[in-house]
């Protein structure tokens, strides 16, 4: 089988292509042909050394990836071949609320990722996916789609009387749409992009280009930087605020009067458990939901992928295909 | 106007129509015109001589009702005339967890009820209703949907990979099951009655006749008596069954080690404050519910709508209508 | 009686002893004859126009007082003549959490403080302190005191096995000490100043002078600023940081990265209803707590009172008495 | 070294003394010296074939023990040779809420317990205990200690203007009331038996024989049966009552009407996670409480042990040591 990874440092210079024997696996594992691998802002983060997790050489890149089973050990009770699955991004987080231990294993770095042909993993680190999803869309699930569940169901719990609101229009935020909608809350995006229409057909009842006036139950901010304070002024007294990114920047500034009076919670997290993955799937198969994909590169293309991620602006998660 | 109270016991016999001035609204106060009431289980109770608190005669029965708004005092803000409109069941409780003041006064009993041609209330104890419900529609909310609302969304968090289960299908069961399938949630009904079929309609993604095999994440119980302990053994571990009725016994037997076994929580609660029931007006309008009347009763004939209620077998709320 | 109160600026130049008749007491009312008065920072940054509500004159000062019961109406139960009794700062705010109307009333701006030699005020307005405290520390708790015991106990549920973190020696970190150390909590306080010892009496189990190698569950911060990220550094993963305060600016430097690595939650709150005020005045009973009173100045030394506040370095909490 | 264990049914004849190898531990595995095990009713359910889970023979007996730690292998981090440390009771539960593969191992039955000289363990399933401790306290813990703490601390969150009610002078009792106290919460125990001074030096506010007139904010049921209605009269309006045993009758009577004039949560559960284990040694570390051992028998008595445990009147725990 073929694997990619960075030899000499995180430049796309240095990705290489090598071979590597089939694995076998053991009683409790699964194989995966791997089909499809989507980018994130800590992939970009990695390549420009700014991570804030160590992260050493070689390296196979990438964290969200999703694939069929190809082969499963004697003892395998949650999967079967022929299922669409996705390995775990943080596999040693089962359950419950993020301990020390969990963040231990990251796939795409420090450990090594899904980009490769076969990926044989245990059991426990393999989710299976909906089966009216196409792996391009199952691999946009494991890190923005869980982190969209993780803030908004499991740290946070949304009703259907609250109204949501999410920044932009990147992969967190319009699984976010998708998710908050399918759970009968209003949801209401700020976008200065020209994705509007996109964004109402997701489950945005409102499509703004500012904060003003804004009354939200839940925020999602995934730019930080200045974009802070103003979020936490356009939610209701005691409202929640989620940081689950730093697109714009990794310094946020807050205004403690701002904050002060709209009582704020301000939550950060990225990731959830492999829990937070199983319903995820759940609900994404009970309601039908379709993550959204901006783009899909074919494998040779990695490199443009990576830069259409950077330019920003896009709808959903960018891909690559195999 | 006129009103319709109990003079001398808590009997049909002794329930008379009365004549009483009109009111005069103060500054604060609405005047509603009354069109329709909806009977709750402690209606029953009362004229039993058996509901948990204690009620004085004369008494203007019935707890749940709904007219349009006819006249506003000068300081009004909430409410403008011709809105539908439904008292508030506990108007001490605004917001907040349940205190001992704001159980205080009761529509229905202890308090005067809702079975009048007009009702002078403080614009704080009234709640506008979603305008696309009638008023036999809205006169099903302040107790049943109120409770069910309370239960689910309030003291619990339902989430839209729960699975919800609902028993029979009375009043308080099927608003939950509308509310359930709008969050997005699966919803289980054990019913021995001839609904099924409705209940699919509205939102049960299963009707079953026993509880066996069922495993929810969230259970209501309404009947109390011998069928706690098998609804607890249809949750899962670490399940949450709320209690709110208690139609087959007030007594519930509890096997502690089924209770153990399936690590439940059990809350015990009816109604709801005022914010509970806004934020289900709130729901029911995003959602385009309409509550499931079982049937309506003109006002004369009351005393079958009593009947009809104590024999069981409804599928929603009995109403009077005038 | 007299007032003080701001007549043409919220300068001290312009604050007026002003005669008033003496109160009568509706049936629900108390009079309090009130001692003494605590000076919080935000009595300073109304005097330099910096507060984040709007206040007008003309104004009694100060949020924080406390006095003896001198007359009661007809109807009063929840005290008695003779109590040591506090006005509570929120007076809106009963019970539950906060909602917008519960700070449209706030003593010391924008509604009349507590200087004053009189006070009238609701029975529902005023908390009976325990009696072995003297006015003067009773006057500590109705801000600094209730906002500790909110952020703590309330918003947080500080377990008998949590570290908590506080900073510097202020009014709300000294109680803070003092009620962390009675719920079986370790408190660690980093200060610069030269108070350690006496942190260390009012329970501190460690007094350091930097964040370093801290690993809190719960963190206080009072100043905002530059501190805020050092201390999200300073809680082990999943900490909870409450910013009660801005000593140092009130714009706070949040980095995301270090956020996301302890995962922590910030919440955000200033005061707390009156059943935080009740419960803290519960606690203090309990524990035999008695507030720390860094220094009390005459009546007519107020404005040396506000300058040895604005200097800072005081240990707990700068009082006027009378 | 020699193991007890029933081999042909689960009564006191058929236990035997039985030779096996000593254990040689693998890397990550401590040997303990086991000294004292503490008996619970789970034993004398077992015993009955009355379990509410399945078990088979042979069977090691006793959920409850400590010894000493006699070897560790070469990566062991959490221990050091000649720690104090006790055998985790549920293996499987590490952190976090309870999930169904938390209880498939259980010490004392389906699984072998601590009724032998030497036990080889994974060190993940073994706690150090404070050093002030001897092993006859230490024992008292896995089960008693670690459910009371999960109950009050993780179910719960007990505040120090809380009031707690205790039932009786049995092993989770007495370290709920040192515990509560701990916290500053006020203890109420109700206890027919004669043990009521002691109960105060542990920390009781109030000894009374009965539920009349008490408020408390959360109780504490170990007897079910008729005891859970008045217990649940005897919380005040949103009380939280933890059924944590079975001791008078498995099945206890719910009377719905006082359970919802009471508008209680009742939380079923027993044990607790290795989180909570930790949490608990830790606060009995800072707060110097000495579990309460009513009488240790020889190892020889056993049988004499096990019927003073179904005599019941016991203050605290009963102990085996040798």
């Amino acid at each position: 089988m073929w694997i990619y990874r960075f030899e000499d440092d995180f430049s796309m210079a240095s990705l290489r292509r090598v071979r590597r024997p089939d694995p076998e696996p053991g009683p409790h594992d699964v194989v995966l042909r791997m089909r499809a691998a989507a980018l994130n802002f800590r992939d970009l983060a990695i390549m420009r050394g700014e991570y804030h997790v160590k992260v050493g050489l070689p390296l196979v890149p990438l964290s969200d990836g999703a694939g069929e089973v190809l082969q499963v050990g004697s003892k395998v009770t949650r999967l079967r071949i022929g299922d669409l699955a996705c390995p775990v991004y943080l596999p040693n987080w089962i359950d419950g609320p993020l301990r020390p231990q969990h963040g231990a294993r990251r796939l795409g770095g420090p450990n090594d990722g899904v980009l490769s042909e076969l990926m044989c993993l245990p059991e426990d680190e393999v989710v299976p996916m909906p089966g009216f999803l196409d792996p391009v869309e199952a691999a946009t699930l494991p890190v923005a789609g869980v982190t969209a569940w993780h803030s908004l169901f499991e740290l946070d719990r949304l009703r259907p009387d609250d109204a949501v609101l999410v920044q932009g229009s990147g992969g967190v935020s319009t699984i976010a749409i998708q998710l908050a909608a399918a759970a009968g809350a209003r949801v209401i995006a700020v976008t200065r992009g020209r994705h509007a229409d996109r964004l109402r057909e997701l489950g945005a009842g409102e499509v703004l280009s500012r904060f003003d006036d804004v009354q939200a139950d839940v925020a999602l901010n995934v730019a930080g930087g200045e974009t802070l304070t103003p979020m936490i002024a356009a939610t209701r007294l005691g409202g929640r605020v989620h940081v689950v990114g730093y697109a714009a920047d990794r310094i946020a500034e807050l205004d403690i009067f701002t904050a002060i009076q709209h009582a704020v919670t301000i939550r950060v997290a990225t990731g959830g458990s492999r829990a937070d993955f199983e319903a995820l799937a759940t609900t994404i198969e009970r309601q039908g939901i379709r993550p959204v994909v901006d783009r899909v590169f074919p494998l040779d293309d990695l490199a443009d992928a990576v830069e259409h991620l950077e330019r920003g602006g896009h709808l959903g998660k960018v891909v690559v295909a195999w």
